[in-house]
């Protein structure tokens, strides 16, 4: 792996690896979807981007390319993996219609196919693919975030009339944050408390009519305007609040629970917790998409930062004999090579995720296959592991992006503003992503069971030790190819090369079990210390807790960028990969050094020459840093950024030459920095 | 310094500390500048904010409070300390404004008065205060960010006409990002290379008249709109380029470089770069108040977020003998607190180094004293890394800020998009960042000499070495109390407590010299490396040179800290702020554990120690957390965060009762998450 790479590579190889299984959705988006219209707005007013969004959406709609997730029976394509990545190439452009689209067709339509039965789909299934039907998804309240479970809305089945009374209790229990509710929403999916025959049945979802065809709000119905935010202007989130509003009985969307009409509840699934995350999880296609499209805004802002980088000037260079240019500079390198490595290796495991996401849902929606539990909690677990990477993976980056442009990078004619400030929120909405990584985390410490559902359970923590070794060894696509690439490792660790890949699969994998073992311990000695308070048991070592869900994340990535070079089959394009893989297996491991020396996996000498070994291969990936960023091919309308155009790199390019007829002594290190305005 | 806290401290101890030498200033902006007028405004078109800032500034500059900083003799207070606090407390309000009035007053009054004579003073002064004549600062340009110093406008004399001849030879020599040009700006001082007698002279400066009386803009000026920006839209940031602009000889500004009628150039300083560095060392005003502004905005965030989450429930707890809210739990401590800890050690820091620029300014320009070069240059480096480190951290901690306040945080009601997106450019304007830490390891390297100023400097390395400890051993304020910690530290390190100050101080000292000394070794050796290019001699260690620079300017942050400990006279608000400090200086140890860990500075145990010191600090801090930021004394009108409104926080408080009552059993790692919207 540290063979010389090859002098060019061709990006189109790059490409091909990366475009995977849904490279004809990728292609026809490239194709079909990058003309003006499409391309990302800045500075317009609220109202005017809610406008223009709209309009989008309808258009979008009119093409047809919505209807990919739908069923064939209703005009869809039954193609689960293709909306989602239909989704991403979306977040390319306006992340605003991102976002709109997704929730029409995402998380409305979504819940309306999964959650509801067959007179929803007939009913309403068309209208939406349609945009005719513009709807919300209304779970999160403005008091309840993170817990949907204890949402305050409540539903109660009245059997006299044989209608739902649905209600919001008290001010904290008003819908908030909902996207297509400002402004557009004629339906919405509301989530609320089920109540019938005076008992509680946890939370299930009812369709709700909230505007009439002239865009009236319903009688009960009170809709207000979450105003303007950070970014995505051009999304109409809002407010909902419903004041006793009375709902037929069709109206539940019925798969997981039924109400007949004397009020009898019945459902597949008898445990109210269990049930209540068996319909959250039909709903993960929502948190893949966020952070697949959070992948591609940040590639966007690579794409701009890399270019830039390699015709701006900053200093003159001692010497006439090279022109120095930003991405010369190793610390430029170190703020952008990294990161452009982690979104080559997150393209790689959100490419797995998603394969993994369509095969399970066409084995149970297609197919009419039973379940497999483990199988949906592990993509659970990865589709929130994979969110909260890709989504902070993109705040740091694209803030490193615009850093690294400068005072151009803060003027919104060059995009990295508006993709700042659209992405922000990406950390928050489909799960916080501290509460996403202690989903991962429980899933690791209980194998996938339920034990710590409970208070008590926290205080069991001792039983799942034996089940650690098990879980963390399931692994990814690639099995067979890591586990030789492990078991080629020679014993003594310090004796291997740190480009080897097997040690650094072996180290990645030996971390999260370390980690998770330590988790386990801590949790097991808290649980058995008299009088300490319950919540603290758990609370002492939340870091720890979450570290182990970083920790495994982290390996999933590795693994899939390691089945990712597997397939590829170009040798020059393979190669570079190899390296770009390398950079990101070996700076994950630098920035975690300090634990890795406090446990011993790493020697301070060793530790000491992974710093240098990143540093060589970032200038051994320097020279085909622009190459890297043409391998995501982004059409140029896309990334909108003036100082792309040809002219100005025409004009770095000619004040490149003026300067070096100029130059005199070396004024690499002069102090003179330009004031603030 | 680890007894136990005292169960409550009164803030208004914690904030007459913090007031420091400029309290009045400070007690005058809170009383005079908090009403509704100043209050930040959000959902402005770009053009209302312009308009509403301009008003705005005309309105400052009535009250008088502007004319801190200039010559008593022409209306103003001498108080370069105390202009530079009042720009400060504009921060925690309308950063258009403080940017705006930091333009008009700091950059281009203070260059009119520090590199201006008399007569620019007598022509100019009185109506810069008065906001009569809005003035610009023109010298960055498209081209040239950082390296001003080979800037490429023009300005040549000519003794026929006794004129100059002012222009921009090509696109890329326009200047950019010019405050009050876009809109407002009706002179500027434009700096540009000086050419006369046929001789280039370097960079000077001249007062240049860009638009009359009605707007126009002036014959042979041409002004663009850089448009809008990430924020700061109440800033008409401007493009200027001159065509063989006529100016009078008198435009010049005069103090350091002259041209008589004849053309002939004199200047008591002989050295073209010394001249350069010493004219941009008068301006050093600027960079100082970006870095106290950066931290005011900071202090407002942590405000917000810290309140918010004290009480903000996520989820509910187990059992019901306690109310979990946000605060509670150990993450969101891990969060919010090391950054609290660090902006109260940036306060003391920043409020030590404009102490020394007022001192030093006013022995210079009050008292008629020689400058002090060493102590000129000390203070320079030490604004530049300051500036560097609170922007750094004002990016970071907003953004963490935002993200603690989950949607609410995105919310352009709840503030925190505005003051993230404001301050984002404060890490680029004044000097890039990285440009700035690279200044400041320039003059750790060289002792405050100009032994690198050529590139046969960098290949002479060798002999600073022996510098070296003289330049590390200079010390902030409390010397003597520090020198008194350190010696006090028992033999052994690893038998001394981790809450230790003098152990701290002496870890930060030694990293500090450890870092340095290997930099320069590194240098030494590629410098002795046959057929090195120049370039890489430098470029191959640019990592470890900012480190140093990272690692000098923490520990000067540590001992003002020490040093403002030192002079709270109230015992338990200097209980409180030890343990602040503890937890500034073990956090960012922690942060650095890698490094420690490989060069023998900390053991695997004693590394594993600090993370659970600093988990137990964040535990004592914790009751605390309201009070810190109460310390910072802000007022309300100042903040404009909806979520901390008291009927927000009553409904809050109300919804925590009401849940309290239903519990069951333990949700704290539910797995559900609220969808995108």
């Amino acid at each position: 792996m540290t063979a010389t790479l090859p002098t060019t590579v061709d990006p189109a190889r790059l490409q091909e690896v990366l475009d995977g299984r849904w490279a004809h959705v990728r292609r026809d988006a490239r194709e079909q979807l990058s003309g003006p219209g499409y391309a990302p707005v800045h500075g317009e007013s609220v109202e005017e981007a809610r406008e223009r969004v709209t309009r989008l959406t309808a258009e979008l709609a009119a093409t047809g390319r919505v209807s990919l997730g739908f069923p064939v029976e209703y005009g869809g394509q039954a193609d689960a993996g293709g909306s989602v990545t239909a989704i991403e190439m979306l977040a390319h452009g306006d992340l605003s219609l991102m976002v709109k689209a997704g929730v029409q067709w995402g998380l409305f339509g979504g819940a309306v196919q999964l959650l509801g039965t067959r007179r929803h789909h007939e009913a309403y299934l068309r209208d939406i693919m349609s945009f005719d039907l513009p709807g919300c998804f209304a779970m999160t309240e403005t008091g309840h975030g993170s817990d949907v479970q204890q949402l305050r809305t409540t539903c109660t089945y009245d059997p006299d009339t044989q209608t739902f009374d649905l209600h919001t209790p008290h001010e904290a229990a008003r819908k908030d944050y909902i996207g297509n509710a400002a402004r557009d929403g004629r339906m919405a999916v509301v989530f609320a408390q089920l109540v019938t025959g005076g008992e509680g049945r946890g939370v299930h979802a009812w369709l709700v009519p909230i505007r009439d065809g002239r865009g009236t709000p319903c009688p009960g119905v009170t809709i207000g305007d979450d105003g303007p935010k950070a970014g995505l202007l051009g999304v109409d989130n809002g407010r909902l609040s419903f004041d006793h509003v009375r709902l037929p009985r069709e109206a539940l969307l019925d798969r997981y629970g039924q109400v007949a009409p004397d009020g009898t509840y019945t459902s597949d699934i008898e445990n109210e917790t269990r049930r209540f995350f068996t319909m959250l999880g039909t709903l993960v296609r929502g948190r893949v998409s966020v952070g697949g499209s959070a992948s591609a805004a940040t590639r966007v802002a690579l794409d701009v930062a890399v270019r830039y980088g390699d015709v701006r000037r900053q200093f003159t260079a001692p010497g006439r004999d090279r022109e120095v240019v930003l991405n010369d500079y190793l610390v430029h390198q170190r703020k952008l090579l990294p990161a452009l490595a982690t979104s080559y290796a997150f393209a790689f495991a959100q490419e797995e995720l998603v394969g993994r996401m369509h095969d399970l849902h066409t084995a149970v929606h297609e197919r009419g296959e039973e379940v497999d539990e483990a199988a949906q909690r592990e993509l659970e677990s990865r589709a929130a592991g994979l969110k909260a990477a890709q989504t902070w993976h993109a705040t740091r980056t694209i803030q490193t992006c615009r850093e690294a442009c400068g005072g151009a990078g803060y003027l919104a004619e060059n995009r990295l503003p508006q993709l700042r400030a659209d992405t922000d929120v990406f950390t928050t909405f489909e799960g916080d992503n501290t509460v996403l990584l202690q989903l991962v985390a429980k899933g690791l410490l209980t194998g996938y069971r339920d034990a710590f559902g409970s208070l008590d359970g926290w205080g069991r923590v001792a039983f799942v030790a034996d089940l650690v070794r098990e879980t963390v060894l399931e692994r990814t696509a690639a099995r067979g190819l890591i586990a030789r690439l492990v078991d080629a490792v020679p014993g003594r660790d310090e004796d291997v090369p740190l480009r080897d890949r097997g040690w650094q699969l072996k180290v990645f994998e030996a971390r999260e079990r370390h980690t998770l073992e330590g988790a386990i311990r801590r949790l097991r000695r808290n649980a058995s210390t008299d009088g300490m308070d319950p919540f603290d048991v758990f609370n002492s070592v939340q870091d720890h807790v979450l570290r182990t869900a970083q920790t495994h994340v982290d390996r999933i990535v590795l693994e899939a960028f390691v089945a990712g070079i597997e397939r590829t089959p170009d040798p020059d394009a393979r190669a570079l990969l190899e390296a770009v893989c390398d950079l990101y297996a070996l700076s994950t491991l630098e920035a975690d050094k300090g634990w890795l020396l406090e446990h011993g996996h790493l020697t301070p000498a060793r530790s000491k020459a992974l710093t240098a070994t990143v540093n060589a291969l970032l200038g051994e990936l320097r020279p085909h840093a622009v190459t890297l960023v043409d391998g995501f091919g982004i059409p140029h309308a896309w990334k909108q950024a003036a100082i792309l155009d040809e002219e100005v790199l025409r004009q770095e390019a000619t004040h490149r030459e003026d300067t070096a007829g100029r130059t005199k002594g070396d004024t690499a290190v002069t102090l003179a920095v330009p004031p603030a305005q």
